[in-house]
């Protein structure tokens, strides 16, 4: 590779950052700078960071460091086929899963692409079948529903995004082609949960484990199938599974499993959603065709995503911003307030994402950082958050920055007018006074009836959640994850950080008494 | 009142905190500290705090702190009905919601309690009719279904306080009497979704406001009743309707509500889970016994707060243990993180109850603080959470304090033996491995593999799942978060960081241009 690794204090233009002045939000919004600070972020999507304490000379910076740290370069090795995972020698290729790219690749990628191409039309006809139903249950039902059995990425990413688009299906009163469910807790009440509310006859299990060998997943494909033995004796439970997995992993068995489909090493699980991992389901649900659609609006980020330009990158501007945030003026957290209840879920998959990809203290060539990464993570659907940590937000003592989603329209255009504004005008309308309230502040005399103002956010904006858009809105936040790994200087493609927990837990399952306080926590449960 | 109200940095045990040292918990932690940290928190639950930078002689020193903030005399203020939320000058009686306290009641508190009992007999017999089939739908049908419509404190306690009990119904092949569906978010696509799945016709909604003039609430009524006359022309939806409001609302109208229950101002919105914000509904879903046994934790818990000393105390302990990690070890998050998949929605609430309680910058006394109050509260179920965020917190570059939740059995009982041991087996092994793991780390020569340690958690560890620990669990909470408040000066019980964003959302409806900047923002919604 002829790109460079450096640590991000080690960049000039970050020096200069450090003892650059920040400018006050409150100083310095205006209405012409919501208009001007005001970006494409793939298909049907806006970003607009007229609200981030930023201005013209920090954004000249802002591109410097971008350049010195190479994030174009480093993403085109990425999609060269680079060992860009050095922790675990692999490349990183999600990119492909939805659309290829014109660069060169290097030896061995052509098959990877052919590989994820070749699921893509095998679970759509997979789908298809089964909606016309020509693919059947044992007893010969149609499947009415699906149950994706998966855990981390494998949940979290397809389950936000089937949260995302029910109610855009939903609109006119249509239902989802296949109702889906979720197991992913090996608690065992997450499955009975999910096992009292469906009939096995017409139920498809997907199983999704790359490895093949994930402890909770197989743990409740045994707990469901033991279910469905106890409430309908006669069923071929063969006959209701798939898999997503490896090739030649331990799971890839024709007599467990009906039907297999397959993503590789290279797919890390946070990144795999619109891999098989998520399109299985997605397109079981609602039909390949709006399958499709979604990568299309995740390809359009991943093709902008090249620009060196950070005003015409928004992934990378976001990143930038994010990083002056958390190295800069040091904030610890970040909140994802989508105002979308069909986003309900979709922070939750912005935790793991980012989190697990950015939460590390070593740098990319392994060697301990003396820098912040990746903040907390954490959030809800606004106005629900108003009503519950927003006080904290406004008043408390540590500032958290703010990332707002919001949408012109509502999915499913069910609405009343009450006391002369429809819901979906409140919903924004809240959205717009939230975000003057966060930077503009009010001066009160009384200390308790006072905002200071100054709290910086950032929104992503759309017409409405369908799936082009919702595609760009999580190839935006996959690309930013991957921008901030550059600039940090971090590998935000392995996860070394989930090994000893898991390790320990194998030595408490296999009896070994051999570290006494493990011993004791153990003794707890018992 | 002839208690004092001091700042946390004024205490003279504060100041010797700052300079006294932190034992690392890596050369601490032992089997024998881990059975003796260890107390009762009410009916059912135990708190170990085994693993928490802690020593005896810090333990000294926080009970110097415990007594100089005179908090369990603040508590009793509390409970003699003295004005404990000075913003909004009202007294605080949530603990009467529960049970009543053997101390002298100043002027007017009993009529209160009276109140709080009238509302529990009604609701009871409410409730009993409706399983009974005394009380129908309008068509003659049974209740089946009921529909909470509500937000902030009227959503996340109840909503989950309801997912918490339903696996415990649902065990033995049980269902709710009642299934409960909640509608919070102005969002038109939240009450859409819901209307989707019910059936009108069997279905009770009960609209939770104690102002009977929230926003989100009244503009979901009017979408729900609008949805329930296109769908089921000749029902009598005001048969279908009950309230629960505060007495005079303006929600309080025979002709609009089948019948209303009461609350008043003296229980503040993310403190009444127990009061009838929760309890009608829980009420109908699980009976009035299940109800009252919650109630019946949440009292024993109240009653144990009481104790002067902090070692039989454990929801100050706890707040203790909180405030040194917040303001000596200077965190700035807290994960609260339940293995049990029932509590999905707990980490929701708790979210709401501390930062919405403790995220001020004023104290007492209304004058502006140079010291952190409420972090930022996340969490989700392990062992999904393993496999999400906990990257970042093993090896991250902040300190996150860590709260797990544990249970020795499951609610529903199913499991299965798998690869030599059950799920629950495999749950509390994760758990205690984590545990371990935080506390400990692992020594590896590759920085990317080495865990650092020195994490510090508590967990509460109950038998099971069953409505009186539930009780305890959420009163350890509630308590916690008031001795938080006292021993940080502040009044834990108004929100006025809620209202700016109101206010503003309001003029945005009125169509006022008066403000540029809330003018653009709106303006991207067109």
């Amino acid at each position: 590779m002829s790109v460079k690794f450096k640590n991000l204090t080690e960049a000039e233009s970050f020096k200069e950052l450090v003892s650059f002045p920040t400018p006050d939000i409150k100083n310095i919004l205006s209405a012409e700078r919501i208009s001007k600070y005001n970006i494409k972020t793939g298909i049907g999507l806006d970003y607009n960071y007229s609200a981030k304490s930023v201005d013209k000379k920090l954004l000249k910076l802002f591109q410097q460091l971008a350049d010195e740290q190479q994030v174009i370069e480093k993403y085109k090795e990425i999609l060269h086929g680079s060992i860009m995972n050095p922790g675990e020698k692999r490349m990183v290729l999600h990119h492909y899963t939805r659309g290829v790219h014109d660069v060169e690749y290097k030896k061995g990628v052509s098959s990877k692409i052919n590989l994820y191409k070749k699921q893509i039309e095998r679970f759509s006809d997979f789908a298809e079948k089964v909606h016309s139903g020509k693919i059947k249950g044992s007893s010969g039902a149609k499947f009415d529903t699906a149950v994706q059995i998966g855990i981390g990425g494998s949940d979290l990413g397809p389950r936000a995004l089937y949260l995302a688009l029910k109610g855009f299906m939903q609109s006119g009163g249509q239902k989802p082609l296949i109702n889906c469910e979720f197991i992913s807790n090996v608690d065992p009440d997450d499955a009975s949960d999910v096992m009292s509310r469906i009939n096995p006859e017409t139920t498809l299990f997907i199983v999704v484990s790359k490895s093949g060998t994930t402890q909770e997943t197989l743990a409740n494909t045994a707990l469901v199938k033991d279910l469905i033995k106890s409430k309908s004796k006669s069923l071929d439970i063969a006959k209701h599974m798939i898999a997503v997995t490896g090739k030649g992993s331990p799971m890839e068995n024709p007599l467990e499993f009906y039907k297999s489909f397959y993503i590789d090493d290279f797919i890390g699980g946070r990144y795999s959603s619109t891999s098989a991992v998520g399109g299985v389901i997605l397109s079981l649900a609602f039909g390949s065709d709006v399958f499709n659609k979604l990568l299309e609006g995740a390809h359009s980020n991943d093709v902008m995503a090249l620009e060196n330009d950070i005003l015409k990158n928004a992934p990378l501007l976001d990143a930038l911003l994010s990083v002056y945030d958390r190295n800069i003026l040091k904030t610890t957290t970040e909140a994802i307030l989508p105002y979308s209840q069909a986003l309900s879920r979709f922070p939750a998959h912005l935790q793991q994402l980012i989190m697990e990809s950015n939460g590390k203290s070593v740098n990319f060539k392994g060697k301990l950082l003396k820098y912040e990464t990746s903040p907390v993570i954490f959030g809800e659907p606004g106005t629900n958050g108003q009503h519950s940590f927003y006080q904290m937000l406004h008043q408390g003592t540590d500032i958290v920055p703010l990332k707002f989603i919001g949408f012109k329209e509502s999915q499913q255009l069910n609405d009343v007018d009450f006391q002369g504004s429809t819901c979906q005008k409140k919903l924004n309308a809240n959205l717009a006074a939230q975000i003057t309230a966060f930077a503009i502040g009010h001066k009160d005399d009384n200390p308790n009836k006072n905002f200071p103002g100054g709290r910086n956010s950032d929104i992503l904006i759309g017409q409405k959640l369908i799936p082009e858009t919702l595609g760009s809105l999580l190839a935006h936040f996959e690309n930013r994850t991957m921008f901030q790994g550059f600039l940090w200087n971090i590998n935000s493609f392995d996860q070394e950080g989930v090994q000893l927990g898991k390790k320990l837990a194998n030595k408490v399952l296999a009896g070994a008494q051999e570290n006494p306080v493990l011993d004791a926590y153990s003794a707890l449960f018992r």
